[in-house]
């Protein structure tokens, strides 16, 4: 069992790619994050999903949580919307997170080892630039467990 | 839409539980990391998932992703074994991440405030160090978006 076995789809954005197609594709799928490509097609890092929550949250209720309480619901709605102006660029950390590649020859264990080191849960799989699918932990310990 | 109202069962697990206990609850279930109770039963620290691997992975394959590529399938898999003979205890973060705790009267806003700021897909809700349940990102995400 190598990486290109497991191997699967996982959804990409681009640096223009809105924040509100980013936050649909978050939701429903319980993914970790979402793999950010460069211009010519391979994977550049990851946006982790709370990142997008960035933008939903206007910055004075992100450094004090108690001004978010006295804002009432129908006003909380409205900073949604202000995602589909927002691009993913605007919502990667400062320090972009390192998004683990490895080559479609790499072993389970050698993947385990990866996702250890940079606490990654998820490993993106590369052949000469480009990208092949990505391994999740789960799948990972899915396979790991099946012995 | 308050706290309460999206707070969901989530695995726990305490620092006697056995790493591969821990490691069956992760896999197949989407999770980004356990909620690890003190002796009390209060949620104290999450166990990020990723951590679990550490003990299924060998210490010098870790260091030396290399290393790992040489050890073949049949060996690798006996490494899962030790996940039995180890507990949570072992697996935390030498520094362990900040659970995010909310009352039950939290709203969206706050919630998604929290998140976006402590960076943690998972916020436990806490009544009188009781835990009701917790709010995933992707709970959180999918009631944003349902408006």
């Amino acid at each position: 069992m190598r990486a290109r076995d497991l191997a699967a789809p996982f959804p990409t954005v681009t640096l223009d790619t809105t924040a509100l197609e980013a936050a649909r594709l978050l939701a429903g799928n319980d993914l970790p994050g979402l793999i950010v490509l460069d211009s010519r097609g391979a994977p550049s890092t990851i946006l982790p999903g709370t990142q997008v929550l960035r933008l939903a949250v206007p910055r004075y209720c992100q450094d004090d949580p108690a001004l978010a309480r006295v804002i009432d619901e129908a006003h909380a709605d409205l900073f949604m919307r202000e995602l589909a102006d927002r691009t993913v660029a605007a919502c990667l950390p400062r320090e972009p997170r390192e998004l683990p590649v490895v080559d479609p020859d790499a072993t389970v264990l050698e993947i385990a080892a990866l996702m250890a080191r940079t606490r990654s849960p998820v490993v993106a799989v590369v052949e000469r630039g480009r990208m092949l699918g990505a391994i999740t932990l789960d799948a990972l310990l899915d396979r790991m467990l099946a012995e």
